[in-house]
C-alpha cells in the first residue's frame, strides 16, 4: 500500500470516528439531520431557502453551509431562519465532520428539530465523507442532463431520497426522463424521486412531507 | 506540518513533474491544448460534439474526456472525431497529469493540431492540477446561477477564457448578467467571457475564432 493510499485512509478514519460523535450528540437530541449534496447550481440553497420559509412556523430549524468562500448563501437563507451558520472550507472540496463540530457550537441545539447541512457544491466528493447525518439527499436538475446519475453512482447509491429539480425548465432542454429514472433504479431501488421546482412551487409538498416522515420516525 | 499535508504536497509535485513533460511533448509537436473544467451538466461535451463538427475539416482534433465511470461521453464525441479516448478515474474526482500521459499512448500525436481535455465534472478539484495544457477554459451555464464565479474564485482567476453557456434559458431562469460579470472581472481582468448556446449556435463562432487564434499563436 502506498504512503498515498494509507494517509486517504487515515484521514478517513479519523473523519468516521469524528461523525460517530457527531451522530450519538444529534441523535440524543432527537435531531433529524440531512447532508444535502448536489453539484453547483442544481439549486440546493434555493431549495433550502423555500424549506425554511414553508416550514419555519412548523418546527425548529438550522442549516449550516459549505463553501470554498463568500457568505453568500447563509445570508440568502438567514432571512428564513435564525440558526444559519456558513462553513468556509477555502480550497477543499467537501465538507468533512470537523467542520460540522466546529460550526455546531455556534448553534443552540436545543432549540433544532431538523438540522441541514448544505454540503459543498460537488457531485463527487463529499460522498465519502460522513458528516453524522441520517440521511443523505442527492439533488440533480434537469438543466444538467439526463446522464447525470449514471455519471455519479455513489452519491445515487448512497442516497435515502434522489431529488429532480427544475422540471419547469423541461419544455427548454434535452432531457429523457426515462433515461434519468432507469440508471438511477440501476443504482438504487428504494429512495423516492422527487420532482420538483423551486421556482414555480410544483412538487414541494412531497419534500415537505418527507422531511415530515424522517423527523416523526426520528421521534418514534 | 502534518503528515497529510505533506503527502497531498507530494502528490503536486510529482503531478508537476509529468506535467512538465506532458508540456515537452506536446509543445514539441506544437499541439494547442485545451484544459476544459466546469460543473456536472454545463455542457462541456455538448460544447465540444458542436466544436469538433464545426472545425472538423479544418483542422485536425483530438479528444480525452474523464469521467468517473461510463464511455458515454467518448461515444458522444467519437462520432464527430476519429481520436476520443474516454478515461475513468473511479472515485478520483479530476483528472491528473500521470492520467493524460497514459491516454496519449492511444492518440496518434502525428494526427493533432487541437487537443482538447475535458476534466471531470467539477469546478473544485480539477483546478490544481497541471495536465501540461496551453490554456485551461472555465465553463459555466446560466441555469447554475449567477454567483458561480464568487463562489469558485480558484478556476476564474486561472482561466485563460471563461465560458458560459445556455444562454438560450436566460428568459426561463434567474440570472443578473452585472453581479456574473463584476464577480468574474474582480478576479480575472483578462480572459474573454465568451456567452453562447450549444442548442441555439449563439455565440459559437467567437470561441472557434478563439481557438483557432490559440493554434497560431502555439505555431507562430
Amino acid at each position: 500500500m502506498t504512503r498515498e493510499v494509507m494517509v486517504v485512509e487515515n484521514v478517513l478514519r479519523v473523519n468516521d470516528e469524528l461523525a460517530r460523535l457527531l451522530r450519538e450528540k444529534l441523535t440524543g437530541r432527537r435531531i433529524f439531520t440531512v447532508n444535502l449534496i448536489g453539484a453547483p447550481g442544481c439549486g440546493k440553497t434555493a431549495l433550502l431557502e423555500k424549506t425554511l420559509e414553508m416550514l419555519a412556523g412548523e418546527m425548529k430549524l438550522a442549516v449550516m453551509v459549505g463553501d470554498l468562500t463568500t457568505a453568500r448563501d447563509a445570508q440568502r437563507m438567514s432571512q428564513w431562519c435564525p440558526q444559519v451558520v456558513q462553513i468556509n472550507t477555502g480550497k477543499s472540496c467537501h465538507l468533512e465532520a470537523n467542520h460540522v463540530l466546529q460550526a455546531l457550537e455556534k448553534i443552540d441545539l436545543g432549540n433544532v428539530d431538523l438540522l441541514f447541512i448544505e454540503n459543498v457544491g460537488n457531485l463527487i466528493c463529499p460522498v465519502g465523507f460522513d458528516l453524522g447525518q441520517d440521511v443523505k439527499v442527492g439533488m440533480f436538475s434537469v438543466a444538467e442532463g439526463d446522464d447525470k446519475p449514471a455519471k455519479h453512482p455513489y452519491i445515487v447509491a448512497e442516497a435515502s431520497a434522489l431529488i429532480l429539480n427544475k422540471v419547469d425548465l423541461l419544455p427548454y432542454v434535452p432531457f429523457r426522463k426515462e433515461v434519468f429514472d432507469q440508471d438511477i433504479r440501476r443504482l438504487n431501488n428504494h429512495a423516492p424521486v422527487l420532482e420538483l421546482s423551486v421556482t414555480s412551487g410544483a412538487g414541494l409538498d412531497a419534500w415537505l412531507d418527507w422531511l415530515r416522515d424522517g423527523l416523526r420516525k426520528k421521534r418514534a
